[in-house]
């Protein structure tokens, strides 16, 4: 099966941390292909840029429209997902309800380790999206400004490390969700010092868009995630009027 | 004081229908300045086309940018619009959050009668982001396509008031929201005919702007609404990129 | 227009506070007549006070009935509100359903400073009530006892500004009420030194009362908000009576 | 033991079939005293003549007050009912919340059956405000105006026992609750018709607040149903602010 | 009447420790006979443990069939109890729902005082199944391992005084309750030094249990809790097998 | 990998029925081993048969301790699921939170089809306790007595579609989940018909289970999906009491 990755933001590092994550993951028959945001920020911590990350995903997707049998967003906090699974008949999965399917399959309440402090309640209004609230724990985070998105693994690997179990030990945690595309891998490399599950994100994602395909649920042609209703429109990408027309 | 209402859909007939609601209701001393969304669809029933109307308000607005003490989004399922408070140090509201607001200070548990049944999951999802699917009696719609945006209130009175009286009997609300843009002005019509409360988002929309700005609240400089994050961009419209600058 | 604002509790100086607030954000065309309880508390922190609160400010606001166009209860808490919303055939607006509008069209989550410790339960069940728990980040408060009622503002100045900056950093409030009668007008002098959006309770039930009077929504004849259906009564006052009968 | 048993509306009719269900229920050791209220309404059907009821069952109660070891207050909707906790330092027990303990001892769901359409917000708000929205069925009422509050057991047996049956079969109840003092005793007269426990408000409150005395759980001296802080007051009947003193 | 309580967990200390504070409780005329689960662990902690201690509870009572007119679960997390409802025809009543039964008419929010870390979050789990997350302020418990099941309440009580304080200061609780078997008698030994009510799960499920055999609410044949469908069934003990066919 | 498959009641039929659609499922390097549980009844409709097959299925897949990577629940409404999560130190997947899980990647309300009136009420409490009751459009099932657990599929197939079909119109769902062992496959075979996604409980079961496996996110020796800590047991089956020790 073919696979459609698209970066929401426009750091090609990001992308390639997100690949390198998914090519680890993907079944051996899976072909993957990437796309980077052709416009946006470089990385999305607020409900702004996710508005923006969102459609730049839109447009980035339709470029290969017909061409994937899955779509994989890969930003957590899930930009324009909702939207997205009206758009196209084959799953769409987005890299946090991915996590948090992960999560709730492995413990009853979960946190998230984040890497910036304003990205926290962004998550949080992700997380009650997914009517999920009641089994989120807590989300923990990274205070200080990032020096490079590329490196904040290495740059705070004992930090995250630290926060994580706090969320074990003062919050409850059954389960730790390692959140954000510059934070994929980070799980493995946790493995072992975590005394409960870690999930990743983007692993997550490949795996249950996967699973998803391979399930063969069908399509909504009817029902809320149908495609919109054919309507004039005026300004859009050719790619994405093709899409709606 | 100056307000910038934009429409997030393409419809200049909306546009107008919306101005002459707002004039009715905006104070004298109120200048209002309209923007229609310079991309997107005809008009918004769900999450993609709201998606799209979101980035097209947020492009519509920033051409604007320091030239209004308020801004109004004009289309019910209030597109972008968490996204827009981040990026304006300005009051900005929602058509949907303006008529809940109205709605909860008139009465317990309010319904909404919508013009399309598909645009009822989208408002659902709309009402729990702002956390009050506790006091939603129903959502009811009219079913048919519409033959013109323009004229759905004339084409389909009979029914749209059918709808409120049942939800009344029904469903228990104690107030009505007239929902969309293209009902704007319907909540007039219906007056002494609706045994409960009638609400319209325009108007409460244009009401509640002008409050917020006269009363001066502040704007935030920090917490989840404070502008994103000053970090490389990329392919923005210029006055949008100026805006995180 | 002409409102009628009845401070539920028996301290004339904490009448006069309200009042001077209002008529800083009344318009010009309003007409604001004031009472205060004829019965009851120097101020009301409890669930009992309330109800002695709501049943005063019921018989107060009887004596003026058919000479109002808007109703305010000027208690934080909204002692009776949903009762007296039934009693009379114009807006009833209660500082507290007030100030959570407010909040909501400017914020997602915030949190409520208060003058007593013993009123927080009050308060987050008056939230809770409004079906808003989901959004409150917090309450916080002062917790020694009120030397004198009519001057806690400036008593505890920097112990109040000191709750409103923690309720930010620490519990992720995107919005600050001054919660309280005897705080009306502090949110005004805390301009500037909080660095999110502050809500007065006073201001906000006065302007948004004049925004129902005005986008004139009708009352309500059926529904659990119309007037209570007739039936013998007793020992009531006879304004009261009267409005029963 | 003593308890009282105080009757928030005026009609005396009502106050004998809540003492005759009452005797019926109360160990042999129980003493009984009654209590109308001094003022109010016929019967108690919206939030208004609660909020009457409230205050007059305060006004009632303090006259024994110090000669009883729990307090009934028998009406459905239990109006003032968390205000008299604060009062007394004893148990206080409503007819709604206790029926509700009973009903969830008995299953996971339940269904209220009431006498009159206009009860049925009332009702259901106070379910809300006992937490227990979850577990409501579903509300049922007779529809038509009451002849006598007196004998509405009476006039509408059939009807009465055919709407604890649609609960059952339409809304999943696994319990019925017949709610309102004038329905007192009709859970009996239903037994072996409903294939599913009945539950009577008034038994359960005496039974209920039997054992909330003799289980001695102590009182409130802290927390927010502790007395209410001492501060002036004016206006009050001297048993209630004898109270507050 | 005759009251059967099981003790889901092997200890025959616990089992004695019950039955002494049950004695306490139960009315003169009522007749206890105590059971010990025939398998399982020596206290309950677990998810694990209250699906083993549930079922041979049911065994366990099974043996005393048509022998008692109420059924008492004797251990906090109520195990098994929703299913053991669906077994017999007479009342059945667990510790926990007993105990949150006394705190909920005893004040708005409450505490659970435990024994251990890990019994936590069973606990939450149990009131959220019971739909009163929103009523519980928190679960605070001792952390270090038990010495000896039997005498937890000597080994731990200044601690657990300790707990209680701060569940009533720092959290909100209007009222304690001490849970688990084991502790069944530290509410009596705490009273007088802990200021709001507290709740012991032993003599609330007694009572509560006599309560509703004697209000003869009727059993269900039909609904969620009647006898489960006959059909066929194998490797059942005798006396359960019994009841199912 | 080897994943065990407990089918949690008795009946072999059911077995076969979930052995091939697992097979069709399963990847071709995954061992597949399937267990009966060895007492109970023929299908589980009710919470007590559950808690039977949940204590079935833990001493069945306990005979198989360390010999399998993951543990599939294969019935609907997980018994035990929780309990069984704790025991073993693999991935325990159950088929309700399986299909919940695809259900949430590919929509956002699913509605459930099931095979008895009576088994409704659990499957509620089931989703509820994943958290997901926001999610959930409704719940509808066949009505008649089954003839033949093994062929409930064939005898019911233009009933079963008909309520999915109903679920999509009427009650808004996005996704439809043909619930409980006996209805595996039909997904399939109802492919096409269907107007959105259709997701089966047996083969997202063991897709999510493998690929909880295969990302290796850990298990947990910390937080409450530990192994229950060591104490004294008695009277289980040795292979059970050995995980305990």
């Amino acid at each position: 099966m073919k696979l459609l990755i698209v970066n929401p933001n426009i750091s090609e590092s990001v992308t390639a941390l997100i690949e390198a994550e998914a090519r680890r993951t993907a079944a051996a028959t899976t072909t993957l292909q990437m796309a980077t945001a052709p416009f946006g920020v470089a990385y999305i911590e607020t409900r702004f840029e996710a508005l923006v990350g969102g459609y730049a995903t839109a447009c980035a997707a339709a470029e290969h429209a017909g061409q994937f049998d899955g779509l994989v967003v890969a930003a957590f906090g899930d930009p324009g997902l909702a939207g997205l699974k009206e758009l196209f008949d084959v799953p769409v999965v987005g890299m946090t309800e991915a996590a948090l399917a992960s999560a709730c399959l492995l413990g009853q309440r979960f946190s998230i380790i984040a890497i910036s402090h304003r990205i926290q309640a962004w998550y949080r209004e992700c997380v009650a999206a997914n009517g999920l609230s009641s089994r989120l724990a807590s989300v923990r985070s990274l205070q200080e400004p990032l020096r490079d998105i590329g490196s904040v693994q290495e740059d705070h690997a004992a930090r995250l490390e630290q926060l994580a179990l706090q969320a074990i030990e003062q919050d409850g945690a059954d389960v730790i969700i390692v959140a954000g595309a510059p934070l994929a891998g980070l799980a493995r490399s946790l493995q072992g010092r975590i005394p409960v599950p870690v999930v990743d994100g983007v692993s997550s994602a490949v795996r249950h868009c996967e699973s998803l395909v391979a399930l063969r649920p069908g399509s909504a042609t009817q029902g809320s995630f149908a495609r919109p209703p054919r309507k004039p429109n005026a300004g859009l990408p050719p790619a994405l009027a093709k899409l709606l027309n």
